[in-house]
């Protein structure tokens, strides 16, 4: 094998969909776990850094989530909110009183010149937490969708918007700029293996192939013998949460296991699906992918650790 | 009288005292009510822009004050704190969680190129005041303390340490550089009135009158006959609340309604003392100051009210 013992497992993720893997992946491997999450939709609300993938990954894995709402803190209150609305605020998007915290924290820490990364490593030290979660890149890169009332911001889209608009086109403004901080390459580079979060293909995962240094890192490594291994979070023609399978329709691919896995081929070796797409994996199998069949809903902490489990056997890496 | 009708009333003010004579003066005065604070206290944490004079000025002229506190809003919560906290922040200046939306507004706003005095107005307008609060200045001006302990910022004095050290120096940081606002000068060259709130005349009259453009506004106003009405925050030898009795007697000044009266007569025309003072109205006269003795104690609103309206009588100001 060409990585050591102790080379870092590297999860590619999104928000929610990428934190429940993450959790899942952190029982078998602890502090050799690196999350690069997509930075694409961050944003800035009341003259805050928000990051809601970093976060929602964060916070899941310091488990202080809260799990019924699916995003944000555990026992959250909204004070500021409601007090930013009297203020005359348009309070679109929801920020909770002690998320509030991480993100003040986190914008003094880069208005005071500190890096994304570091800013990022020093939340997840102050939560106690082991694993690294790393953003794709400190350059800022945002994204943007084309829908029939013109190019609009991920969040006012994702957010404002309820996703209802048809996503014709999507942009990520600044990537071409960007590039992948060394940490992200050099955890990719020396990767035991590298997988890929049940998150919107396009949206989620797309910006960080999108940050140049990324796609060559991760060329690099699956050539020294890494393998790339994919979870789809389309299962039976619907997205787990979110507007994958509206995006994917609109954007003109297949709404299916079969569309994800197209989009992958061309770097990925292992492609996870649900038993209630077993029935696709030939055709997933004949662009020349691997096919894992397994249940992939991660309902409660044991099936995110045995999903978990199942994707590091894929990728042959033995946890902890 | 060189005066319209409608000329405005301007009271020169620190925080409580002068958010208490603000909201006995409001009730007489309504719009007419102009109010010049002191921004020599303001802070950033968090990477918030704080205000604390002004806030509590204009918390208390929108009834959100919370009374038996002091300071601060009526109903507030700390969890935004609790959390900065649990991230390892040094939380030493509270922050209540309806009171950072206020913080995070005109942050936002200062950010954006607003000027100081009109984040202020908009944040004034949008809790519905009627009456407009001006910072002193739209400079940065900061009041440092010197103590055995070297120079300090005024809030690591005045909250960190719990204005425990005796103040042997004070300076006001910025102040010849800084300039008066045209809102400033020109509500004091038009007023029926300039009244002194019972604020402390060092740290909370002082660096509003250290601000070039505002002595001379002052002098000219009084030129054209416009009264200068101040009352005494030191009743009975003791401070009514903070430092300043301790902070005059450090500094070489009698820790009295006298000592402030010496302090007060080259700028001031009648300065108003509390009953338990009445023996002191000779020496006070003597410096050339006319003299009224009342109940000064803001105890409730009614009182508020009657104080404020025995200052615009002495100012010759009648009410609506």
């Amino acid at each position: 094998m060409p990585w050591a013992a102790d080379a870092p497992v590297v999860l590619l993720a999104g928000g929610v969909g990428g934190a429940r893997l993450a959790h899942g992946l952190h029982f078998h491997l602890g502090e050799r776990l690196t999350v690069v999450v997509n930075s694409a939709d961050d944003l800035e609300r009341h003259g805050l850094a928000v990051w809601p993938d970093h976060d929602t990954v964060m916070y899941t894995l310091a488990g202080l989530d809260d799990r019924e709402r699916g995003w944000g803190l555990r026992d959250e209150t909204w004070n500021v909110m409601e007090q930013l609305q009297r203020l005359g605020q348009d309070a679109w998007f929801a920020l909770g009183d002690r998320d509030i915290a991480t993100h003040l924290v986190r914008t003094e820490l880069l208005r005071d010149g500190t890096r994304p990364t570091e800013a990022a490593r020093r939340l997840q030290a102050a939560l106690g937490i082991s694993a690294r979660i790393l953003p794709m890149t400190d350059d800022l890169v945002r994204t943007r969708v084309r829908t029939d009332d013109g190019w609009l911001d991920f969040q006012t889209y994702f957010v404002r918007l309820h996703q209802e608009p048809a996503v014709l086109e999507v942009a990520f403004e600044g990537a071409p700029a960007a590039s992948a901080t060394w940490e992200v390459t050099t955890a990719v580079r020396s990767a035991a293996a590298v997988l890929v979060a049940p998150s919107n293909p396009i949206v989620s995962v797309g910006p960080i192939l999108a940050v140049p240094g990324i796609q060559e890192a991760l060329a690099e490594t699956r050539r020294r013998g890494t393998p790339v291994v994919a979870m789809s979070g389309i299962v039976g023609g619907r997205a787990l949460r979110g507007p994958a399978d509206r995006m994917l329709a609109s954007l003109g691919h297949e709404a299916s296991a079969l569309g994800v896995a197209r989009l992958y081929a061309p770097w990925v070796d292992v492609f996870v699906i649900d038993q209630v797409d077993a029935a696709l994996a030939p055709q997933i199998e004949a662009l020349g992918l691997r096919v894992v069949v397994t249940d992939t809903i991660m309902s409660d902490d044991a099936a995110r650790a045995r999903i978990a489990g199942e994707m590091l056997a894929a990728a042959g890496v033995a946890g902890s």
